[in-house]
């Protein structure tokens, strides 16, 4: 069965009904999605091939699955590094940022230069809200995700690219292909223009609330929270 | 290395600095106990051998710790059920039942009744926390747990165990000998009167907070949040 991807609209509406009808709280559904995509970093690489990991971190939501995976990535014998220019007030993330401090896990500010001693970049920069603007100090950013020569493993998207229509024809994203993406509950419509490994992580919804929302549950085995999902598993 | 054991107080004293200091919330431990939790169940026996799980919950965060790893269970394809007798008013508990009545997971009132029909129990009626006093309902809970045929994996501690001299001389749970059993962080003391399968779940400890705590992080696989920990392993 081919799965059907979830519109940057349906996803939104499935995040708040999740939160509201639902009942979830933030710290739940973002502990899961964290979780998943560390698991899918592992699975792409374990710590002893590529032990240096850099996570870059976006203002929203996005940003907090890639603090909580930095979390998990520690316990599981990486040495990550946070890159967390936007620092919001809500009281989660400064929890997040704490729980990491906890751990010793070091906050960078140059991501150019930090980039350049990784082994894998994890990008938690923008997910299935992006409006499609890159504002500062996110454009050099992108620029050095779109160059570098260090894999990359996208959360929810490749930053900087349209959730509907894919790749930015210009601007720093131009030319940003990461080697592997990993998409939280549903693939989105951009992973048609997508070339590399894909996943699904965050299992958190059920066959009738896919229903609802026009998308379908992926195939993960056994109790896992993610699952290699091949693009021509993806009805495009 | 042989894991060290985490006595009650040091447990109490633990959960405090994570939710403190650590900055955890309560949701968020919750959620990776309880998925470790059905992870467990599901490394002993798959929801194809095994569908029907009744998942007994106490008013404490044991209780919470099931009502997690129900959810998670019929993500993973078992048909759980659950008794939850002694329903708090903390709005955790309120949503976490929500979420499970979402995906029509039925809450039953008749334990004893529901035993017979069930594939294995999980036990998450007392933790660490329990004052060895069992109070109704749970006594005759705890009965039919000691002289069910039906598998039973019990959480953190066999309910009506102390903690750290085990079994109870006498009462509802003499005789009780659960199936199999998953420690929470680190095994308790009273896993040297446990026979059975023994694992350890809930990864969220770095071994910094162990050592100060005096215990040890068991070597989980990968990315993995359950491991099995043979009680040779365990110094009693």
């Amino acid at each position: 069965m081919a799965l059907r991807t979830l519109t940057a609209k349906s996803a939104a509406a499935l995040d708040a009904e999740l939160m509201s009808t639902g009942a979830f709280s933030l710290d739940q559904l973002m502990e899961l999605a964290g979780l998943s995509v560390a698991q899918c970093l592992h699975t792409l690489s374990p710590p002893a091939k590529t032990p240096r990991v850099l996570v870059a971190c976006g203002p929203g939501n996005n940003g907090g699955d890639g603090l909580v995976a930095a979390r998990h990535l520690c316990h599981f014998g990486y040495r990550p590094s946070v890159y967390f220019p936007k620092q919001t007030k809500h009281e989660l993330y400064a929890r997040l940022r704490t729980q990491l401090e906890q751990l010793k896990v070091p906050f960078v500010t140059d991501f150019t230069a930090a980039a350049k001693e990784a082994d894998y970049i994890l990008d938690a920069i923008f997910g299935f809200s992006f409006s499609g603007e890159v504002r500062e100090p996110f454009p050099s950013v992108i620029a050095t995700l779109a160059s570098t020569k260090v894999p990359v493993l996208a959360v929810d998207a490749p930053s900087s690219w349209n959730i509907e229509s894919g790749p930015p024809g210009d601007g720093p994203g131009k030319g940003y292909m990461p080697t592997a993406l990993v998409s939280l509950t549903a693939p989105k419509p951009l992973v048609k223009w997508f070339r590399g490994r894909h996943f699904v992580g965050g299992r958190f919804v059920g066959r009738e609330v896919a229903e609802k929302y026009g998308f379908d549950v992926p195939a993960y085995k056994g109790g896992e929270q993610v699952v290699e999902v091949p693009l021509d598993d993806v009805k495009l």
